[in-house]
């Protein structure tokens, strides 16, 4: 931390501040500049945040962090990249990964459909929302515990993994028990108990990027997660939201080389959330390979003007199997293979 | 439901149009215009959201909502305001209510001095957070429970009612023994499993906006709570995210007004949490007063510097006895009272 | 300046750092830490701009500037607030200043009605574009010249001095010789060849801020001006670009009181544009007021409904005269009179 | 444009609403609703701005626009891509076109040195500032005409071709004797003279997206230039501000497919400020190839610890070639050619 007192400062104002700093436990450093000093505080960063309240004291004109308040979600304490595996796929290695399926879970027919059919043009992972977060009371919840249900069915025929949100602390345990990875949804990034919770469980997580989160909040959800012992974080890039009106959200793909390059954390890119238009999904898909992600998440649906939700943005079985064609190109040239 | 078709839409696009508007249980309404056709959908509003996955159909453009899509929140339903009783205070009518106290309970001393200040000087209602959210899981996370009994204490000591976070769906029930009001805190306004939850409950909820909410998710926020039984909710503009770097938040209030208009929910403002400066706490909470709010909730704290949280933007007791001063003038002004 | 290094950064690394702030004229002050090594660099704030390019340095993790980048324009060199005269009207000292006026002057007739009843409401200024910025080239670009003759009129008849826009740089001469303050608009905060340019005249300027500009650019663009030797510059707060859909732009009250804290320049208000909705007009103007703004800009129009540009957000002028009412209430409280 | 009555309004101010349609020259078409009546407004769309003024009548809820604003940018009325030929280089069609250079002139030795490393690696034109705009009036302000001179020498030794930006309308014609093309940047992007003088020469245009501009905004401002008769204009995506902290600007790569599918226009992105950190560009430059851009824009400077402006972010010349190699096989994925 950097303690920069005001330009008038008093001698005995810069005084009081060493002593507050002392009594915090580290070491005051002064800087005495042309216009106004400033004061490091030297000492261990795990407790620094608690110096931020100097901000109160007579003389003091604001204080200024200097560290990434993240440790274990970052790079500096673990070097290598950390590869998630289930069953048979590893995400954050040289494969690239697909995960496709429907926003929601809507039947049995619909689910068992997709599925099918994505895996069939090469996704190795299964999508789909048994509880579904939506803004207004009256719309689709979500087929909740029987969603589950068709989705371990999903499972079982097509032998691929299934991903899918949990939206409450208490559902934690019935969610974990179907899902091979639980999703926590942007709407709940900083829903810190949920955090917490699923750091308790050894099934990886996929956390989404929330809407209007910094690439430093996303990191810091991550280490709620990984604190509490579970390090399988999937760290995953959906959009922010934006003034842009053509779009849903705005896709965020400096995101991905910046987390890579901070954390050791798997990075996958949603385009379809991220840009709510389908006409945009496979060029953002493409977009997100080459900018370095491990993996995308894509909306599928047999019948998008039927879906319960998300229908402008879900691409249909043909499309998505084209679009899979096209992005073995970008995933050879960035080293990995589909 | 406005269905925009596309410039070059065929017919046989427009009559497939029609005839899904039909099978979704609306009657079709075409104008045909000079460059294109637009189709408006008639019938009930709520299941509308429906659709929009018309959106997916070839030739059309957009689809356009034309209603507001909150009903129990909104005034078309409801005109009078809605007054809500906490033992004898009453937020939303003619009185002007003020909320202070510290953000977290950290001590018994601290929290027994604080509401014995903030009394004195005319706070109605106590404030104080025993679940704190925090961004970093290295810090202060609140006195859990033991938060909870320090507040009762303190209501007990200087008989005011206390507001009080609530983080978890499963902490509704403890929370709700000892708080008279339950706050839904900003990165909790689309927890929908937590709204829905408070909404079972017969005591009142403050329910944050969230720092990237609009004001029509706000509102539909309250309509979960609403829609699930209790309809006392008091809304709260506590300042949204922008780029601006001097203020913490941007407090919005223009909300204010916005909201007293499309809802009859009593609003309130956060001016500390809004603008993260305690400089700028009195000017902005006059100027809550002089856009019509219903009351303030402001952060108070017997030695800011040694503050576990918010230090920056609390108030030491005798600058809010200070401004509880200053507030007088302006309150009267709006017809109110303190 | 503050410079970073990086965790790993070897010593030889430090040391060319140190060799680097030297060649630039600066001290390097070494802060040696418990995790990394930051570097305070002394020397004369102006130029320090330079030092930005030291994180191209390997090893070096960030450059964090310390300093406000605004002088001339900031409070610490200047400590008593700026009056600006203009004939017999004073902005900035203890009286409250009414800008009103149409947004567009569009015809002889309804300047002069405009006129003749703002200033019988109690409104010291005149307002009126006659160029004017749109963003679509097939809108109303506003009379020209002609529009700067009716203005004119318009003072002759009720001797309110007039503000005006400027748009291009030529312009400023002609502009200069009609108006009695020139305005700088929003899109144009960051026009820094028209800053220059009116900071060469003698007659004020009132700068708008830019729809996603902070407050410390609006500063250094009013330091562009300043700089150049004109000292009599207005700051007007008119509302920031957000994501909230039922404003225009979200009115940054909180700017007043932060600009007032910063700068000795007087500072108002313009909720017309701030909220691009007429109903939010009065009761944001009072909480102006109350934030602590030296004055209001406000657009009237006699009959809103045949507005060339911003009907929706246009005040009758028995809508104004009821507003200028209220207001007298809340600048007594002020202090200041109107 | 859709008019939305308001709940409760009353038939006679639904009349009222169509005589003011009438008057205004379009034909009034009805919808009634089950809650409300919206009315259509037929004819012709470029004046159809002007109907927005009836939200300002009673019992209007809303005016809502249904069409693109823009006609000459759009791909309705031009189907076909722009494709812009400057000397032997043609942007817009199936090459792709890499434009680098410094950020600034800054002298001789630098501008040439520069523009033979990006000519050797592979870039088909020079880019380099000679007039800066600069948020500081005591940053590096460009070296001005003796810059424009420079990038003159630079091509006449190797060749390339002169993008450089002009900042006031009166230097359009100075900028376009020396450049073959003339570049407005970001903040001006809504700076109306100018776009309108450079819409009479006959140069191509590079027009930047505005900080916080919307795609629908730059489409405008293209509008601008093409209705005045210069139809060579060149869309770039240069980043938006966000409240991300770890960049300078959040890229939105979306907008390429966005613009791409909207307008007929040539659209090249530029990763240096579009991100503002060095390690970015390298995979935010691959990514703009795959979301379809027509070409880059990339800050290349010698030595860039020492450049007077944008050094964090510019390449050093080694760099600059790796990244050419690497991008070939993403250009030919595309479909292109470098």
């Amino acid at each position: 931390m950097i303690i920069v007192m005001q330009k008038r400062a008093a001698e005995e104002q810069v005084n009081r501040v060493f002593e507050r700093i002392k009594a915090l436990g580290y070491k005051p450093h002064p800087i005495y500049g042309v216009e106004r000093t400033v004061i490091g505080a030297i000492g261990d960063e795990r407790g620094k945040v608690r110096l931020q309240s100097l901000e109160s004291m007579p003389g003091v004109e604001k204080v200024v962090p200097i560290l990434q308040p993240f440790k274990l979600a970052g790079r500096e304490l673990k070097k290598d990249p950390t590869i998630i595996e289930v069953e048979d796929v590893r995400i954050g290695g040289d494969r690239f990964v697909v995960i496709a399926g429907p926003c929601s879970v809507e039947n049995r027919e619909q689910i068992l459909q997709t599925a099918a059919a994505v895996k069939k043009a090469g996704a190795k992972l299964l999508r789909g929302g048994a509880f579904k977060p939506r803004t207004s009371p009256y719309s689709f919840q979500g087929l909740q515990e029987e969603g589950l249900h068709l989705l371990a069915q999903a499972r079982e025929e097509t032998g691929l993994p299934v991903v899918t949100e949990v939206l409450a602390p208490e559902d934690v345990p019935l969610v974990a028990q179907y899902a091979d990875i639980l999703q926590i949804g942007a709407r709940n990034m900083m829903n810190f108990v949920l955090l917490k919770r699923v750091g308790h469980i050894d099934k990886p997580v996929l956390l989404k990027r929330g809407m209007m989160a910094t690439v430093k909040e996303l990191l810091m959800s991550a280490e709620y997660i990984i604190s509490e012992g579970n390090q399988q974080v999937i760290l995953c890039e959906r959009g922010i939201r934006t003034f842009e009106e053509y779009t849903r959200n705005t896709l965020d793909l400096s995101a991905v080389p910046m987390l890579k390059q901070l954390s050791h954390l798997p990075v996958i890119v949603d385009p379809s959330h991220g840009c709510g238009v389908r006409s945009l999904v496979a060029p953002m898909a493409k977009a997100a390979v080459a900018a370095g992600a491990d993996g995308l998440m894509i909306e599928v649906h047999p019948h998008p003007q039927d879906a319960y939700s998300d229908g402008p943005q879900s691409l249909p079985p043909d499309e998505f199997e084209r679009l899979m064609h096209q992005l073995k190109g970008y995933v050879t040239l960035e080293g990995r293979h589909l």
